[in-house]
């Protein structure tokens, strides 16, 4: 482990971000401004559709992020707190320096960015990666290492994402690729640059108990109730949309129910593994990401929720011990299991998809 | 009791689930398809339209019955993972089956059916009798016995539904007849067939704890939030669905004091029992179900409010004793004070609503 | 403290609910009834438009108070269960007491009041100010004094959000002057009186434990992610909705980070104090309210967030103190540095948002 939290120089947190937030507001006074409000009827009534059709999304998304992902991240008991804090502290921090990043490379007009819900709606997006991220060193990396990791990221995620959809023309409305792989990676790689001395043993403050357990799975639970909504926000309103929500709730009920069926075959005494069901309900969404919004049948969509959910509930039981015994890899939260192998799968997914759909047209 | 968890031949679960899974994605390979995309510009709005109005409700909905009943559920120590675990599987399942069902009844045209949002929320209401069914075996049926449970419940449901909505002619926009009345039943039913040996003395585990009851009641407390969407989402826009909100509202406030005002005076010490607030608050939700729509004076939905939960607790303070001593009836959750009175009351109630309008009409 | 609840006389409390609720139920059947049901098919697309720009809000809010306020209030242990027990009683006492008084000040006509969800919304804001005030004496008051407290606040919240807001003309959508500054003097005032006597010692309940602390945050950011639509709901929608939701996140997000640097910079061992976070985490979303849909640059939003988030975590540290010792006045949650703070900062940013908006005009 790097140097313990305790004996951390504590001011370094507060001075580093007591100082982003004041550059923060001066790069918003100089640079940041609202759309002139439209004086004509229609205009008004275009910018409330608007509203109303996107705010909705974006609340779902906030309680993903805020409060799923938070609860999902304290099933080490004794470190709750932390985790739920840390996770709120990143993502706050991620999406503001996401929003000036993208603002200096995307929006600036005539000296001036317009600030907008769809703006912030893909800062959110942005910020992602790094709560992603964050799943590998979780209980093991100091506040300052979490903050430093973001500030990194975000860029290299901006770049990353730009060759990926703009260059290289890849559709990816759930963010497959360029969120779910991209970070996993990102964090696998983190965690061994900081970690790579020795294997750590467990620490008894990182065996979940009964009651952590039990609000670790509310998080996945709210995590899977609100995952359409991350998928489909980006998509074309209408058809496609549609189709996005439906293609999500289909690939997570398939991912709930054979994560069952694997963790129980896989399980000496037959008994359910909490890690499992918190991980392995959700690698359906994962893996639907990039096809979502394609014309896919549905049995395509069931099909890869239940196949992501194998792959999860396999990487945990064999890969994740593997990693850790032969390349000292730590990955806390097993992200390379809900996030890696899924996310691989779905993009492999999407290669068939495009082929047959070319095939079908041709 | 049953054969106990622990004996139970656990390779059953996974056996069962994975036949199922397989089966499904056949039937989906087969049969299974989405509306072809529009390709005018009219219809394209429409679909958003549809998409806007509906799924914001489905949400919710997902929400009350993943977490709110899930949490509800909760409140014996020891067991809340597994209660969260089991209606999580069970939701799934019985979305599935019913989905496969309904399909097979009424929307197979030309071999095929397509699959859109209103559909898949239809089997999400099939889902719910389902999870209301266990709330009597509660922590004495073992997983398979629960899935045995769903599998025969789904079809004896949507035969019943069809029989008193498609048949009969009732309107029953919330479903206090078709679902909560036939649930509420066909769950004592399993109750009193798994076991009716010997009435079981209360195990130590199945009393709740401080931490157990706070847990149920936030449950309980999103439930109450989210009633109103599911009362509304099969009305009629306009009037019709404003109507249904405002009754339901109205009613879940009434429920919520009347059943503090019937609790603290029945109760010795003048203290509020959690087990009547966590469920007494929602008793009004169940009884408006049927009249929600329609053209009844807002005092109604505060009066059937205020009557389902004085019903609701007196169920627990003596119908659920009795029914225990007398009939060696369990009743785990107290189903039949939450789902079976304030359901009968509120379809006496539908009568009478019915009988006003037709005098006042003619 | 006033008379201890063990020896309170506990018949009161169900008395005086039942006799409120019967009350009511009688003001209902003479006065009350909804809008006749539109027979033009344009009015009932108007309705249905009005129902979906309207409800989604309203839920959020609806979390906002029973479930993430709720939780807010759990952090002291072994008194959970009441928090949440009675600030859902008293919202829906309060939300019914408002609607029968503002029914018969502003909405009578011809003897009839017409329900709509708009009127419930607004019952729903009067009943804010309780849940507020309710902080200053929470786990010192019976459920009786805090009845007798609604019963007193909800007619002099409407007089002087009457004098306020009509009289004087201010403008205050997020409620910061009438609602957050009023109840929290109000609530102060309250505690004065009951509590004057002498000062208690902090009773071993009083001290927040992880598990506590840890459901208490997740009630902050419930609270986090809905404020937007708290803020939003009443304004115009189209740019000043959009400005008002922009605004609140970006309030929210500085207040967020804020907070962690100030509490670590104030701390002695340079860790945050739950506390701090659980509260300035959200006085950005206080003294937004009164600018939010003004057109102010998005810095001042920051700004805003930044310095109320700073007076929050002073108020906790050295105010709170202060009034305890000097005044004798007991302020549980400190409402006074969440509400009153950050209240008076956004009124008087108000002011001088005005004077130069009327300065660029003149």
């Amino acid at each position: 482990m790097a140097v313990p939290p305790s004996t951390y120089p504590r001011r370094l947190l507060p001075l580093f971000l007591g100082l982003f937030q004041a550059a923060l507001l001066l790069f918003f006074a100089l640079f940041v401004t609202y759309d002139e409000p439209s004086t004509q009827a229609e205009d008004t009534s275009l910018v409330a559709d608007q509203v109303y059709s996107t705010f909705p999304f974006f609340q779902d998304i906030q309680v993903m992020l805020v409060v799923g992902l938070g609860l999902l991240l304290t099933f080490l008991p004794c470190y709750g707190f932390s985790s739920l804090t840390h996770n709120f502290l990143l993502l706050n921090f991620s999406m503001q320096w996401a929003l000036v990043l993208q603002g200096l490379l995307h929006h600036f007009h005539h000296g001036q960015i317009h600030l907008d819900l769809h703006k912030l709606l893909i800062s959110e997006f942005a910020a992602v990666t790094v709560l992603i991220s964050m799943g590998a060193i979780l209980g093991r990396a100091s506040p300052c290492q979490l903050l430093v990791m973001a500030t990194c990221e975000i860029p290299i995620y901006l770049a990353s994402e730009w060759v990926i959809v703009t260059c290289l023309g890849v559709l990816d409305v759930g963010g497959t690729i360029t969120i779910h792989i991209f970070s996993c990676y990102f964090g696998l790689g983190v965690s061994k640059a900081l970690f790579r001395a020795t294997q750590q043993p467990l620490h008894p403050k990182e065996t979940p108990t009964t009651s952590s357990d039990l609000m670790s799975l509310v998080g996945t639970l709210i995590l899977w109730v609100f995952w359409p909504s991350f998928v489909a926000v980006l998509c074309q309103p209408g058809d496609a949309q549609h189709r996005a929500i439906l293609n999500t709730l289909l690939a997570m009920s398939a991912s709930a129910i054979t994560t069952v069926v694997a963790s129980s075959l896989l399980q000496r005494d037959g008994k359910l593994s909490p890690g499992h069901l918190q991980n392995g309900s959700l690698a359906g969404g994962v893996a639907i990401g990039v096809v979502a919004d394609m014309a896919v049948p549905p049995v395509a969509a069931l099909a890869l929720g239940s196949l992501s959910a194998v792959l999860c509930v396999l990487g945990f039981k064999f890969l994740t011990p593997l990693l850790g015994r032969k390349l000292k890899l730590h990955d806390q939260c097993g992200i390379h299991n809900l996030h890696g192998l899924p996310g691989i799968l779905g993009a492999a997914a999407s290669v068939v998809a495009v082929l047959v759909a070319s095939k079908d047209t041709s």
